[in-house]
């Protein structure tokens, strides 16, 4: 689309003639007035395009910034319980519990709810399979055991729960 | 913009007109093929503008998982410090002090490094004073107590630090 911007020999020129018809004169008119637009136009995808670019950078360290900025609590919390170590060591563990839920809560705000339900349908959009058990009580391939939480909603996943599943029935 | 994509009348329809000059035929052909140029550019601003919306949201999304979930590890090894606490509580503590050294490179990945000197000059853009000392022996206006420390670099600030100055001599 570029080299179409190149300066174009301006076909309007031969209406210098003064041999040259009135409407031959409206028709050169209308040509330059199409040229123009023509070009205002291209001219607006050309900057168009600059800033969007720009814009992306932009959004993208926003984003980074909103998110990070979020765990700035954890960590800052993470370190108060740390604080405690000396005086009371079940003062820091509970400490560190607190942090740990705070996280969870972070990245549920962030769009990332946790989950870690058993007895759930195996579902390979949310659950990645580390192994299978044969519980005889148990439905057929359901969760039967989290090793790790998932994170994420709606197709929106950060991360698979990694689950124990029960086995088919053959 | 969009006004002007409004279907126009075609003025090329006198072209059939048997009478017509050779030349009014060339210059017909000239406008219809710049007019033309004109709405294929119209619709390309209009693509553009678009897509563009769409790439937003997408780089929005990919940014947030991907910080998000560059503190999943931590979260991880908080949980597994945490599973010690019935058998050992200086276990736990080391464990957490290591997710605290691993938070703290999280943020130095994702472009957040820390700061927390102390004796550097008073920075406005990287310090923010919350109490001021008077320390006869201290460079004036140098940081004397970082309170809380600061994250981020190069204009690229995700908090300031928090720090106690040494009087200004008067």
């Amino acid at each position: 689309m570029a080299t179409e911007q190149e300066p174009m020999t301006p076909p309007e020129q031969p209406g210098e003639t003064p041999s040259q018809a009135p409407e031959a004169d409206e028709q050169t008119a209308a040509l330059d007035e199409m040229r123009d637009r023509w070009r205002r136009a291209l001219a607006d995808l050309d900057n168009l395009r600059k800033r969007h670019a720009k814009e992306l950078e932009r959004v993208r360290a926003e984003e980074r910034a909103r998110t990070a900025g979020a765990w700035l609590p954890v960590l800052d919390n993470l370190e108060r319980a740390l604080a405690h170590s000396d005086s009371d060591p079940s003062a820091v563990l509970k400490g560190v519990e607190a942090v740990r839920d705070q996280a969870v809560e972070v990245l549920r705000g962030l769009g990332y709810p946790r989950y870690e339900e058993t007895g759930v349908p195996f579902d390979p959009t949310r659950h990645e399979v580390v192994g299978v058990v044969d519980t005889p009580d148990a439905e057929p391939n359901t969760v039967a055991q989290v090793v790790s939480p998932g994170y994420g909603a709606d197709g929106k996943q950060l991360r698979p729960a990694f689950v124990v599943v029960s086995k088919r029935q053959e």
